[in-house]
């Protein structure tokens, strides 16, 4: 569930979201992306939570996997349907992971 | 809650947890730490959300200031207890926010 991660420098996609009281298939479209972004060139990992906003962060390889991951046709559909239906407001960011460690027991 | 980040770039420190079963003044701990993360020179905002993982998200204006708030005693006691009492695993990541973009209803 925390992302293994190669070692630095890698890119992560941090998706910051508050969400609309609107479901309409929500869970169903997250699961789909995820499945899809899985399965693209440079995908890494994922780790994602939510309470009262979500935040989601992807892992990437480079920018270029990220640009076309934001390309792929199904991903650009379900960001549409994200702007009409499920969020009130997001942000995302781009950024270069320099450094990183961890704990575990 | 979704963090007013200035134009890119700054620092993001995406801190990603699991938590043991140990609560033991844990939100007291948490509140007090984003309360004097605040204080800090350079801090630009934080984002938190947490479910099976938590996930939290605090944006710097450069490294300097990420590194003299990583040696603020009290933050450094925190992060001991975390270890020993709070975490059963964690990653700190430090990166670069090289681009961002958002949309809000």
């Amino acid at each position: 569930m925390i992302a293994q991660t190669p070692k630095t420098p890698y890119y992560a996609v941090i998706f910051t979201s508050i969400r609309t009281e609107n479901d309409n298939d929500y869970s169903e479209m997250a699961e789909k992306m995820l499945g899809l972004a899985r399965k693209q060139e440079g995908y890494l990992g994922v780790e994602s939570a939510s309470d009262e906003i979500g935040i989601t962060v992807s892992y990437w390889s480079d920018l270029d996997s990220i640009k076309k991951w934001k390309m792929n046709t199904e991903h650009s559909l379900a960001r549409e349907k994200g702007r009409s239906t499920w969020y009130k407001a997001f942000k995302t960011r781009i950024a270069l992971v320099e450094h990183d460690y961890g704990f575990e027991k």
